[in-house]
């Protein structure tokens, strides 16, 4: 959608930040930009970009300046674990120009989890409870090292179970926004069949943003036309003229 | 991993820009970043950095001059067909101070290809033909409707199956570097038991990069060790260290 599409202005903005050189390797498949982008959607906030960066103090302090300085919340994934590659609670201190501290709250938590399970809480471990002075902590109900918020700033683990976790605990404290409604109506045409006129009906219903998405398959190409709003009725309307120009095209 | 390991200074270096609302609304699960990771490693260019933005000109534009600058190669995926949404080629050309034109053998290959199925090469479809001038082609055997390089970033299609064949043609084009080896072990304990030990060994083997990957099961953490170097007597005399790390730790 472009710039001639409904203003989302009003809405709580966010970005994701992915930290880890396993996603750029290859080695790891990211799934958590897929499921907080769902996440967003369902609340409200819409997600606005994504940026994945290395285990690198300097790109990840620039990544967290810049973004937290454009869109309401910033989501980081990865890199709080207690080994030697571990560098994102020191570089998000950094970019907030904090110390990076044990946390009380956080070594109490670790302690208690260690002990119960007999479990050396040796200096690594420790590890796992810095962050910057000041933060609060996001629970982690998996594996007990917690997450933290600093600012607008929310720093998650990169496991996705974990992520995921972290992630329902945080959504009751966000401000979402209104909730964009979707409806998607299949189109058994390519996209050459039917932009001229999607293009129209885009133009005719500036209060949505209609998206359309080609799938090629074996009987070539496919579409899906999926029409988002925040009026139920705005959403209906456009979907509507859609399946007319669709009933019309197969008439022929 | 942080700014002590190996230095990849002398080889080239790599961003993807994936473009598209579907992929931030989570409608849709970016499956182009992995491969493309996978297939630099393969090839010795280090992808350094990945950034997600919406079918938003300014944020296109944006994030185009700004990876342009820092990496040698940039790929984009997304946006590149015949509807409304579709502004890559657009936005892309702005970004370079050029005209967006009509480029002259993507429209003799695109009329071709429609004559030859009998549809009709509207407007729409000739939308595709339209890139920076100066732009030249990258092959798309899948549909026909070609990417192209303008500078050094290449555009490209965002269905998976295009742009991967996209991606193929573009390699052997590409000025490869050392291609990273890798060794991975199987550590049957958590990153806290093993991280103060990890980063020593670390810290002998500066040569290379060692990446701790925790993964979380019903039996708890397990961990895979990831060395990565470009020569493999480095990578596997860094293995064997870890290796005897573990052996010690298994027969306590």
């Amino acid at each position: 959608m472009g710039p001639t599409t409904m203003s989302e202005d009003d809405n709580p903005t966010a970005a994701m930040l992915a930290i880890g050189d396993e996603l750029l390797s290859g080695r790891t498949k990211d799934k958590n930009i897929g499921h907080l982008a769902e996440a967003m959607t369902l609340i409200g906030i819409g997600l606005k970009e994504v940026r994945i960066v290395a285990d690198d103090a300097d790109a990840i302090i620039e990544a967290v300046n810049t973004l937290r300085s454009r869109y309401t919340y910033v989501f980081t994934s990865g890199g709080i674990g207690g080994t030697h590659d571990d560098i994102t609670a020191d570089s998000v201190s950094t970019a907030f120009g904090l110390p990076c501290i044990y946390n009380d709250e956080a070594m109490t938590r670790l302690t208690t989890h260690y002990q119960r399970r007999g479990i050396e809480f040796n200096a690594s471990r420790q590890r796992m409870a810095r962050m910057p002075e000041g933060a609060t902590l996001i629970d982690n109900p998996v594996s007990t090292a917690p997450g933290f918020v600093i600012g607008n700033i929310y720093v998650m683990a990169g496991v996705p179970s974990i992520f995921q976790a972290m992630l329902d605990n945080v959504i009751p404290t966000l401000k979402g926004g209104v909730p964009l409604i979707s409806e998607t109506v299949e189109c058994p045409f390519g996209e050459g069949d039917i932009a001229a006129r999607l293009g129209e009906i885009q133009k005719a219903h500036p209060e949505t943003s209609i998206g359309s998405y080609p799938r090629f398959s074996a009987e070539g190409f496919r579409t899906q036309l999926v029409v988002r709003a925040r009026e139920k009725a705005d959403v209906e309307a456009a979907a509507a003229d859609i399946r007319s120009m669709l009933e019309a095209m197969t008439a022929h």
